[in-house]
């Protein structure tokens, strides 16, 4: 995650630490050129490259803001659902360190019990994260390491420990449901993440826009040389710069664990819930607050 | 579910599997062929086949973008939420996983009772399969075949079974709790699936949109001729490609539950399900994770 | 509900059953008459009916896509909460069958009180079709009518028979509970079928665009009649076509528990609940299935 | 809310009541009074009144039907989601309705604690409707008045009373528990109403679409005089009508405890929910059922 | 938040509290200035400062009003989230309330421990604000400020209260289990606004968003000058002004728990608490209801 001040108006064009652009540069210098080379050949030998009525075009480019703009949708809905189902994650485990504090004697003298069980969901967090990274772009060479789930076998011995517990009366019926809970919830965002995981937005989508995006951005500026003349590499840029960088996001978000600059901080997540759990469980020698590293955040 | 890397520029363009082109370039064709006639019938006898102006092409065009982006919306909603239906069953099973540990004496001691009950779930799942999967295609003999739930019934022992762990206070109540909620969700994310399966979006709409765009489609030969002469059938094909591949692929994803390329891999999950619940029960003979063949995990 | 296969391309334009224009198709053909007589008074006298410029048309008219999307995307949504709401029913009912399983000595001994609760269930199902259906087409008389819930008293017994059952001991607290939660699931349910029911879309909404669509659609043909000729006639009913066609449908899902071709067959629901529960009580001389009739389910 | 059939088309056009025009058409009258004078006036003094070109006008006009379309998205959802509170209000009536019926001792005979709780139930509605109505139009004086919530503690005695009954085991556990679920799904349903009623729309919104819609309606004459000539009005008036009228509609769906036509008939919900609760402690002489009055229901 | 009447029509271009005017209209100036000079070139100078055709800036318009519309979309939605959050954290107050009324002796005998709980949830509520509102534009200066959560661990002596009261039989399984869930509504609530709060909207968006949209209202004037002459400045404002308004509001409704006039008031909500929370202990000496100041509450 980028983590950056709005820049100010002077300085808002020359940002490029998080910018979309560092990705689809190529590609528009690649219009750009095109653009030049329609342009000055409309100019010398317009009997072989006529200009096109850009009418189609606009068409085209209103139909492909539609359906880009329905992707894009789609992709920060990925994105979002993520950081919600690893706010469910750290709210989970707070729930579980305010719960079992019934366990402990008193505010200094922490049950081992408890020490276990939350010692246990920071494992959680940190298994989740390897689980969900170790997936990243290895997505074609087949799902299948994204399907085993060992974050969630950590929880079983949780799991029979709350039972014994329970059994021994040391928590009333009341506190084992509510950690039961907690721990389903936790196993919920768990599946969630890997549902985002391995189930990439449909690759037809993907497909289709990215094609229809290109192919209308290398054949506008045959539609604009002629009524646009020398202005045409750059209004044909800054279109491209718009929708190569759309397109360039929505694949970014799509897959909201990465470690691509916009992709979430998961590896941060699991930090901060690691050093909640211990101050909770009385540790001082607490590890660092993660801190993003020129800009970003993982 | 179609499982690749994202193509590079240079390959993006003659990737065919999970492209919807594979579908739709019968009807691309009759575009480009129709094109040509047009032209070339414009060209020798426009007093026959006159140009027309393509101003209310333009104003259907954005209108038709519009809906096909509102079906597009539907459909990949539908998707998604079938997707998440799976996810709740894939959850579902593993907090009965958990759920059960109780039951069991040691680590490496599983009760029968928890064998009997994973290996109701192990069922449910291909069960579930098979119900959704059995419909596919055939909806139209009638829906009844979808009406019924041999996935569901195979829930009545296991909460018979709970009942009877819970009166002989095997379970506590919390855990007893617990289970049915878990159960409950399994009916409830299958109810879910059904309803997806059964209940197709309203035929008017397909009908409305499907006739719309092939309209519109066929008629922007005349509306381009004139103006655009031999660049028509490039111009055409583009647009019929946008349109015809998002009205081929929404009603591909309308129906989540098929054996089309970019249908969910249900059977994949339910075989997840028996390898993780086998695991659980501590079984090491377990069958082979699923693989995508020839990029598609069914 | 409309169940019929998707048409192939040949058939596709002449499919009648399911289609809205059997419900536009007398403005549509005004829309072409009108159309005929425009183009042919701007022929003979241009000085009384002058071509008007299409520009401020195009914009109504892309105004006038984003908004009937917005309305046909919130009419949408009704149908399908619907359908989700009945799905809920469904789903209580199946709960209801598995939670009263442990009332029984065995799989072929129901006992008296599990028959009671379910066939209140099946009752239940029934007086909601009643209840929902009723109210159709009279919603202008007055609300009162959807008001009265009966279906909902029909569970006042339920509620009562497990209150005793748990007095008696016959159902432990855990299964009381979970039998309480289905049959609030069931009221939950109920009360949001009749909010769709008697809660229309704010009526300004409808007639703001419908009277919108109609005058845009009459005054296409002066804005196209100088430029198109006798071809304004189709384009004006090509645009006609999905305006009005996209406007009916939307009044068509806004309310879903009609009897109209595109309404939800609530019917058929409660018929699968009653054979459903029917068989899950051991009973082998159950109802037929409901069968689409003349592709139309009800 | 506006309680009326749906008008033929030939009665379409002259419904007024429940048409936004009644509020908007001092400013339809002003836009076409300007158009004529605008006509007139580029006609016999083109150098004062030139026409300006409307290609930018197009542009805009698109533009703001996108974002007025946002914002009756985002009103309509707010008018929805009050709709659906109060579904869960009624919800939650019938629910304690059925959830007390174990305290009596039989259908007849109706236990004083139960007619107490049913009492203050049926005046919990009541006071949320003087809460929530009694802040409409006084906003701007302070949100003070919407802040306390005297609804909310009209619950404090009956979760007393229930706390007592389950101390004397009048309700078991599982009954206590439901009970105070429902009491809380109440406090819920409450909050969410203050909350609609006082966090209106961002007012830069409002202020910012409204502004925008009306400087744009009252430009489109200079825009359309040169090219419409005297269709100018009549052009000018519907694009008016379309933006004003959705303008003034979202504005009244943003409110939605109101007593304009579109707004919610909470009193009618209140009226229904004490007729549905003294009718199940078996009193027969109810109030009459709320009945609209000149199609309005409040 | 901005607490005023909508303004008439007379008034309304003249309000300029609550008008995103205040925050752009510098860089209004600025597109005013340029589109002066840009006429005025183009008169005088028209082979260097040629007129660019409009047609491709309509196309960018077009979609950057969709893009545009999607991040409002997503901002607003971030919002009103946050405002929902917020009503999470007053329902889950009053139900603490009123679920400890059964620790009271009776009504006018407010006991100490529910005296010590209300305590802390008052505490809470400003521990939540400070908590929020001190990461407020420091956000680049590192997310760890934001990731500390004082208010959280305000709850635990909470929790540690609630299962002595549980053991000592003073709180029945069922109350204890209804407050335990209260306190993880209030967890859920921080967690939620905590992730509103540190993870902004993706960083990439906001800058492709804000150069697109700069880049097109400089590049405005020169497709303009040609074609509206002096009328240039007017229509090029006109676009600016909604552009640049929608653009920066969205960014005031992306961090929602700032200070700016549009941001939520959630000191007050937080004073409310206290109120109510002080009003249900009994108390009389309230601290004051709180008023905008200027029409702003904070």
């Amino acid at each position: 995650m980028i983590v950056r001040p709005r820049p100010g108006l002077l300085t808002l064009f020359f940002v490029l630490k998080g910018s979309i652009i560092l990705r689809t540069w190529p590609h528009l210098a690649a219009v750009g050129a095109l653009s030049v080379i329609v342009v000055a050949a409309h100019r010398h030998a317009p009997q072989i490259v006529p200009g096109i009525n850009p009418a189609p075009l606009t068409l085209i480019g209103i139909a492909l803001s539609v359906f880009l703009s329905f992707r894009n949708n789609a992709c920060y809905d990925r994105w979002w659902e993520a950081r919600k189902l690893w706010g469910q994650i750290i709210q989970s485990a707070r729930d579980i360190a305010r719960q079992t504090v019934v366990l402990d004697k008193g505010p200094d003298d922490v049950s081992p019990e408890r020490r276990e069980i939350l010692t246990a969901i920071i494992a959680f967090g940190h298994a989740a994260v390897g689980q969900l990274r170790h997936g990243t772009g290895t997505r074609a060479a087949g799902g299948p390491a994204l399907f085993a789930a060992p974050a969630d076998t950590i929880l079983h011995p949780v799991a029979a420990r709350v039972g014994l517990l329970s059994r021994q009366g040391r928590l009333v019926p009341v506190e084992a449901l509510a950690l039961n809970g907690s721990l389903g919830h936790l196993t919920q965002a768990l599946v969630g993440c890997e549902r985002l995981s391995n189930t990439p937005l449909p690759f037809a989508y993907t497909l289709l826009l990215h094609r229809t995006a290109y192919l209308f951005c290398f054949l506008l500026p045959f539609g604009l040389a002629d009524m646009m003349g020398w202005s045409t590499p750059l209004a044909a840029m800054l279109v491209a710069y718009t929708f190569f960088g759309l397109d360039a996001l929505g694949e970014e978000l799509e897959e909201p664990f990465g470690l691509l600059p916009n992709n979430l901080p998961i590896s941060a997540y699991a930090a901060v819930i690691e050093i909640h759990l211990r101050s909770a469980m009385g540790e001082t020698d607490l590890p660092p607050m993660p801190v993003p590293q020129d800009y970003v955040l993982t």
